[in-house]
């Protein structure tokens, strides 16, 4: 198996980005990416997007983008896994480059939510259809219910939910990209409405429009490139039941356990190795799940660490640097490339404000409806 | 690179199949082709799938299908390329075995358009709805197009894409999991209601349900499924623009021609090479662009080949012993998968009344849109 690297990355901000679509956002990504490395070409192109067709009617993005490019005639094709969608084209990016198929890969993911769709029903439709959606239930309620069994079993508390949000504001105050790029309080967090008990408005990430893109291509061609490179060192994937009533304990994300569990050994490095990550805050709730079932944080302890400090900037574990998905934005199928940019910056030395003194190595977590699938991917800076 | 075997498959028979479910055909086909090679496990699965989301309000397909065919944990993911997205989870599958990621891996394509959307509004969605389906145009449109470029440049008949239907019948008929068993005349076809001029209702593929599974695994680990391995020894990937209205002809099929190219060069042969091919029918011109372009049959060529007897079984190059989308039916997603399993049956001697004798070397050529995308692969019995 050829090794791996990341050598240039774009990305457009995330936000209600009206003056774009979903072509347009594509290909602002894309072009930074390949202007970031001097690269005017690829071999193939792997686009993730959850709903192109649901969301503005516009399905086959693997050519469309290509086109849209100016490099119809590449290898192209769209993955899907939700929100998980991104995480995944970087998997299979990895992939074609590890296996000797490509030379040059670029994986972009990319969103448009905001042209009119009904989104809340779009998006539950990464959850079972026929068990869960078609009796009523969204996502904030999937995870209301998932925080509720948290609560229960740990003894998490709302002001453990809003410090999540709290911590993931601050960080997102430091990132131009970021859609939201205000602070807020434990207090005014625990003030916003309520949207499904117990989450409220500031527990939950956004609608947003983006794109991310990054450029892979074998470790020894970097230099072509960029001289820093940051190698892939390990991708893991992981299922779980898609309906959460199916799971034996719902606050635990088992999906999230096993993607880690495999990327880890593949990378041959512990949790205790990583130094930043990115993880998938959805909702307050979960980035405490994901904490405790990727192991960097002890499981049962998730909870408190973001009040504690442990996963802010200068914490032991710097969390969701970018701003996460609840203040950088959630534009679903740019989410999971957006995270490996955030880390790849990091390990470059290039997050300004945000910089993570001294990391070399970074996780990414990236998760799809209430926890049926995962994807991590463990970074290091050469 | 590891050398990739198919050592399994299953598929449902195609259909409108009002008794099953999306989730129901995958499994039957999934559950099928795990049978048929003694497997009990796999690492990891690719679904090849144009549009849950709109068919049936379903996206995230990886782990529903992984859970529903009790296999929750495994590695998955939804790979979509409008009509050669089951091809393109092929070429994923491959990758992930090539690789070394995965030593044991489904690759499934499914489709369940019979359930109530407007399936011509969702399949234009494979088209550039800027510029082309939000002005009217649907598929069929684009391909009366297409057929009408080949016959002004290429002199081709009503009567010449008629014989291609009365041929793909006339192999349909042999299949027991075809949707059309019954023979048709050129009379017939030339009689049948105009869809889009010069295209009839026989010259078009139906609207299907159904599901087809392969096992795929490296060749060195094939004994343990099968003696009766099929090599994968080509696959080629490659777009167009997804506006026909940019393409300078029309009636070529350029991303047909690089993907086959490519296929051809990773494999070592020549077109001259391939005993039987399995191409991409939706519409009676594009089987005739198709073998063009891939270069099954001389550029300009292609429009005798049914009539003259060259494509069908006891020609030169059989084209379409399945019955092709024509006769077979096209489960969208299903329809590349599919491909795979009639030229794996047929390097494995097990094709019946429709066996092409001593074949030894097959491809599959899978088309997205008006061939926006194109996937071949190349095939070799053991």
């Amino acid at each position: 198996m050829r090794e791996v690297a990341i050598v240039g990355a774009g990305m457009t901000r995330f936000g209600e980005i009206w003056e774009s679509s979903l072509r347009d956002l594509f290909v602002e990504a894309a072009a930074g990416a390949l202007n970031s490395a001097g690269a005017d070409h690829v071999d193939s192109i792997f686009v993730g997007n959850m709903s192109g067709g649901q969301f503005v009617g516009q399905e086959h993005l693997g050519p469309l983008m290509a086109d849209h490019l100016g490099m119809a005639g590449v290898a192209a094709a769209r993955v899907e896994s939700a929100c998980a969608s991104g995480g995944m084209a970087l998997n299979m990016g990895f992939m074609a480059v590890a296996s000797g198929c490509s030379d040059a890969v670029l994986v972009a993911g990319v969103e448009k939510m905001t042209d009119g769709a009904d989104v809340t029903n779009v998006l539950a439709s990464a959850a079972d259809q026929e068990t869960e959606v078609y009796h009523g239930i969204t996502f904030p309620g999937l995870y209301a219910m998932i925080a509720r069994a948290h609560m229960e079993k740990h003894g998490t508390t709302e002001e453990d939910l809003a410090w999540v949000a709290v911590k993931n504001h601050k960080h997102g105050s430091l990132n131009p990209k970021a859609q939201f790029r205000g602070e807020v309080t434990v207090e005014q967090v625990l003030r916003s409405s309520m949207v499904a008990e117990p989450l409220r408005l500031l527990h939950c990430s956004p609608v947003s429009d983006g794109a991310a893109a990054v450029l892979l291509c074998p470790l020894d061609q970097a230099e072509k490139y960029t001289d820093k490179p940051v190698k892939v060192i390990g991708t893991g994937v992981a299922t779980d039941s898609i309906a959460l009533a199916d799971r034996k304990d719902p606050a635990f994300l088992g999906s999230v356990e096993k993607s880690a569990e495999r990327a880890y050994k593949m990378a041959g490095v512990t949790p205790k190795d990583i130094q930043v990550a990115e993880v998938h805050d959805c909702f307050a709730i979960a980035e405490i799940c994901c904490l405790e079932a990727s192991g960097l944080i002890e499981k049962g302890k998730g909870a408190k660490a973001a009040a504690s400090g442990v996963t802010s900037l200068g914490g032991r574990i710097p969390v969701n640097t970018s701003g996460g998905l609840k203040s950088k934005g959630h534009p679903v199928g740019a989410t999971g490339v957006a995270q490996a940019i955030e880390v790849f910056e990091q390990l470059r030395g290039e997050s300004g404000e945000r910089q993570v003194e001294d990391a070399r190595i970074g996780l990414t977590q990236n998760m799809g409806g209430s926890g049926a699938s995962s994807v991590v991917h463990i970074y290091q800076g050469v």
